[in-house]
């Protein structure tokens, strides 16, 4: 790795496409060279990085030639399509699509949670969806104090999980809403300035849209507790980049002390602590966001139930929701496997 | 009641106090005087009312004086002292404030739910919390069903809750992000455009905030349910006057049909079930804003429970929530005593 790494990106004009860039200069990625791959409507916009503009190319069966490490993030048909030709090439794949996610063969990490679930033949690792990543960054640390058996789970979701264009759309139809004209959405199923909705994904036949089946069947997977029980209700609220969360955790046993969920939260690497009762200052996006950290408070014992505590967890939807994650997992993966590079 | 009744508002210019008069018109309420009331600073504005317009003055010892009925909507420390007077005066009073509500003789009214509650001796009744009222309309038709031995609730609350300036307040602080300008919060705590935030009330030893505390106070008492188990967690949102609320609903024995509670709600006064798998069309405050009717959907058994639903749930803060909810109250109370005016 002395040299550095050959990277692409696939999705690279998206939003969290352009997370992927600032974290290379922001953490220190060693990128020996970029290639920034999207369909052919991006191709040509040039991209700015490290000083110099970096031209976005259509990918096609030739751009993963000599590719150390591809981060994915143009949905499941693009990574279905494209990573068998990427780690046929040679690349590792991190891919930040749904596509791979269940695929028992397929490790879905969370760094600080799982990272020992990556064997050193995994050429394809799977990034979570973003409501798992931020609820276990603040649940999983809990499992040394007690077994976890049941979370129930509110979001209150971004617009940056619809991409960049539904990120616009909320600050056009905010504007519209402000200036008095009629709020007409364009990439929002319903209105979106001043409202919320149940996410958009569709439903099934036990009434869960797709969004929520992730987060339980994902979190299952991660924590490796395949019967883990998870109830859980997913919300987009007019915020532009960070998920919060209401969340109830049940344990089997005993309760751990609010005490020690928060010293044990607080020693947790990626999470922040933000639980200040007297001056009423908890988890909020306007803080949240931009940060790497996984903000967590509201810290208390569950009144309804003996032994659960209840928390509140705000984090960046496009870097420790997607692009952050994706990164660290490279990191890891390069640093531990140096030699093969 | 055939020649109409001496009405008074007291908060007669604030969110609440604006929407008694619409309702008053709009519902046809018996009003043959008005007296609109608030503190020395609003007096002398000019409210409009079927054509005329009626001055706000301030409120005094005499401002009672041959009322029927005064709704109050000025805050609890104003409750708190002119409720004595106005009773003294012949008056009943409807209030919108916490000031009285767990007083073991004030009746907390919500007339679908528990209107048996008012005796022919009360003349003070007391107006629920909006989380709170929101919330049982959907509840409290289920009790039929079954035994309900605990709520899970999270709360995505307006601005409206914090009164017209809290409303104006997110208005400004939106504008001024859209314009590239410092958000700079006149009334809230923290920032409030594109932005959430746990309800700002003072937190408890239990950790638990007022607005929390009032939640499951109040929803014991109006179930007549002291034993009942509330988690409730509330939290506001950049929504301008209808409040939205994820529920589980945990029977004792066996949790009825989904199909049931859909039938169940479908029947219920006061609810429109807005449950559309297909569409993904589910309650939402765009909708529920300016609507009597509480919208109830997401209807579904609870994944991690053997007998448990799930709810979303949205209705109008300013009118079941507070304004509706008290005008239903002495309609209910002028029909029955019709007699006594």
């Amino acid at each position: 790795m002395s040299d550095g790494l050959n990277v692409a990106v696939l999705g690279a004009t998206g939003a969290v496409g352009r997370e992927f860039l600032d974290l290379f200069e922001k953490r220190a990625f060693p990128v020996k060279s970029l290639r920034l791959l999207a369909s052919e409507r991006s191709a040509g916009v040039a991209i700015p990085f490290r000083g110099t503009d970096v031209k976005v190319e259509t990918v096609n069966e030739k751009s993963f030639s000599g590719v150390d490490v591809a981060f994915f993030s143009a949905g499941a048909g693009r990574s279905r399509q494209w990573a068998p030709v990427a780690i046929d090439a040679g690349a590792v794949v991190v891919d930040n699509s749904s596509a791979f996610r269940m695929d028992p063969t397929v490790p879905l990490v969370v760094p600080e949670i799982n990272f020992d679930s990556v064997r050193p033949e995994n050429r394809l690792i799977a990034n979570p969806n973003c409501s798992a990543i931020i609820l276990l960054m603040a649940v999983a640390p809990l499992r040394k104090l007690g077994t976890i058996g049941r979370l129930i789970v509110s979001t209150y979701q971004s617009a940056s999980g619809g991409g960049a264009a539904m990120m616009q759309d909320l600050l056009d139809q905010s504007k519209a809403y402000l200036e008095g004209r009629p709020v007409i959405p364009k990439v929002t199923p319903h209105p979106y300035a001043f409202n919320l909705f149940s996410h958009n994904t569709a439903i099934d036949a036990t009434g869960a849209n797709e969004e929520e089946s992730k987060v339980v069947a994902e979190s299952q997977k991660i924590l490796e507790m395949p019967e883990l029980k998870i109830n859980v209700t997913c919300v987009r609220v007019p915020v532009l980049r960070a998920h919060s969360e209401s969340v109830t955790v049940e344990f089997v046993d005993k309760a751990p002390s609010e005490e020690l969920v928060r010293q044990t939260l607080a020693q947790t690497e990626g999470v922040r602590v933000v639980d200040d009762r007297a001056s009423n200052h908890f988890p909020m996006p306007w803080e949240s966001s931009g940060q790497g950290d996984v903000l967590v408070g509201r810290i208390r014992q569950d009144p309804s139930h003996p032994s659960a505590v209840c928390l509140f967890v705000s984090g960046d939807q496009l870097l420790k929701g997607a692009a952050l994650n994706a990164v660290q997992i490279a990191e890891k993966i390069f640093a531990k496997a140096s030699v093969s590079v």
